[in-house]
């Protein structure tokens, strides 16, 4: 156990950003929220998934809909109060902790917030470790976790208890009422025990968000080490091609928001061109015509100066970025993760080769 | 108490087709939901409102959505189940018994299929006495009592409950959620004591209903007295016109099916023209430019010679129809009451005057 105070804050805050791998929405609301409450209310408990009681109820907080609406939107300050109630009277049964079910982007910061205004703690764990488009995209679907009953409510008061046959169908019927709503809401989803947490969560993401903020916000101090070869060592990343945007392509489909990034290469990658192409997160990084990567794993835009991580709202003409890979986490590798967030689930016409592999091969013929 | 079998079942739907003013949807289909419940599961016992203590759980049941979809799509037959462990889940408490929110119309036959399949008896009480568009237009509503917790499901399994600021937010949030599963589900709402039923409730409305059918299937065996006679005498309606359906103009607008029906006078009516107006009940009456009666007063077209309720669905060129007047419930005539369905919330540009003035004084200018 340990507290996450306003300096944490801002480091996983900036984690996050890499984490969302171009989308989740930058943290960057979310961290006034989670900034405002700290103050109001105090510090946060930060405690370690093993220190949960196998039956005590964790209750993932969120936002569904679009991170852009939320920044406009705005929240209410009362969400997590009558989230919190209920959830509560419907199990019947105290939460015991929160915890961030999405640890890339804006939902990184959502749960903090509600740890510090409900006084309660929040576990070192989530259910991507990344961002991703859909609700049924976690690790607890692959273990068969319903994700619901889930509690939906929106600042106005309005809340909503929703019980599902598939989790596909708590994405269809979520989604019509966020819209109704207004686009933007809070949501407790994959309610669960502290077992399940134990078995399915990709376990210490917090705790590794932080020192991925951390390692950025330090990447021109590192002693022998340039700040790019700083930045590769701390995030355990590839970097697979450093290049400046030449076009974004962008379109809005349903809720979705879908486009492509064409760079040229600079440096060392001179001559060469390479697109990156997005639905909220990016979903395949292709050079000169060969992929270099695919979800799940991780594809982050970084700025080649500072390191900081560029979401796919801040992508500019001229702006000059290094294209990082990083592993996803163990469990979409898997059969059941790659029908999840596989890349043919995203419509892409290729199959998963891990990131390591198809590095070292030079990428794979598109 | 008393019991609801299939003979009484016939009575109640024949009589809710014509309390549904037009509207509420033809109760056909529900006459063979209700009738496949009785015949598996055995008759239902019809209690009086007064019966019920006043801490007692009631469960209204209805449908919602378009009763034309609930004809296509059907049902699945364990909504009921559904529902009301999600609402026993959700308060913690028993339901006591279900009844009806709207007597008019498929929805009067829903209760009676749930009050079979769960075993539990039905309250002789509505909160409309007759069919109105939109879910917050109930008594209940000017007894300030909210909609909400309201549970929803649809016929694949799916449920969901509703907790929201007002009723018109409650309307709103199930309606997305409705069009999502398809456009037609069962939902339980204005979940209620039975202290509040007995306050604000639209009493013995079923037996009404089923007097009615009963009067109206019997208008050829009253001695001294001619058919049409006693259907009005029965029904305590006014006949306001007869004629032939000369056009019918239809627009659907969001969820409402809107129109205008033009009639030719016969017999006594010959030479004068009549409009009636809906959106999905009749709102409007007017004979030769003068307004003869207006929502909430319930306006019934009937055939000349069976005197059975014809429903917007079944309007046909040539058809003869009667149109009738019933007095609306005396709730509905106070200011509260207008506020909700008088005829200016509906668009129509004019005053309530009660049915039995407009036909004193001849109906009045349009």
């Amino acid at each position: 156990m340990r507290r996450i105070d306003l300096k944490e804050v801002e480091d996983i805050a900036l984690g996050a950003s890499l984490l969302g791998a171009g989308g989740g929405g930058d943290p960057y609301y979310g961290k006034l929220m989670a900034i405002g409450a700290i103050k109001e209310c105090g510090p946060v408990e930060l405690i370690g998934p093993e220190e949960v009681p196998d039956d005590a109820v964790i209750m993932p907080i969120a936002m569904m809909g679009a991170p852009t609406v939320l920044c406009e939107k705005g929240t209410g300050g009362n969400e997590y109060r009558v989230i919190y109630d209920m959830v509560s009277q419907y199990l019947g049964k105290k939460v015991y902790a929160v915890m961030p079910m999405e640890a890339g982007g804006v939902n990184s910061m959502l749960p903090i917030a509600a740890a510090a205004r409900l006084g309660l703690p929040m576990v070192d764990c989530d259910g991507m470790g990344r961002a991703f488009p859909e609700l049924q995209m976690v690790t607890f679907t692959i273990g068969g976790v319903n994700a619901t009953p889930m509690a939906l409510t929106d600042e106005k008061g309005n809340s909503v208890i929703f019980n599902t046959i598939t989790n596909k169908w708590t994405e269809e019927l979520a989604r019509a009422v966020t819209m109704s709503c207004g686009g933007s809401v809070t949501v407790a989803l994959y309610i669960m025990d502290g077992r399940t947490m134990k078995a399915y969560g990709v376990k210490n993401i917090v705790s590794r968000s932080e020192m991925l903020g951390r390692a950025i916000r330090n990447v021109k101090n590192q002693p022998d080490l340039t700040p790019q070869e700083a930045f590769l060592k701390a995030s355990e990343g590839y970097g697979l091609f450093r290049g400046k945007i030449v076009d974004v392509l962008r379109e809005t489909n349903g809720a979705f928001n879908l486009g492509r990034i064409l760079l040229e290469g600079i440096g060392d990658f001179r001559g060469k061109k390479a697109e990156v192409t997005f639905q909220n997160e990016n979903l395949s990084v292709t050079v000169d015509g060969r992929i270099c990567a695919t979800v799940p794993d991780l594809i982050c835009l970084v700025d080649t100066e500072t390191f900081t991580p560029v979401t796919t709202e801040a992508l500019k003409y001229g702006k000059r970025v290094m294209v990082t890979g990083l592993k996803c986490y163990d469990m979409w590798r898997t059969q059941a993760g790659l029908e999840l967030v596989g890349p043919r689930y995203f419509g892409l016409d290729t199959d998963y080769i891990p990131l390591e592999e198809r590095v070292k091969g030079g990428g794979s013929d598109v």
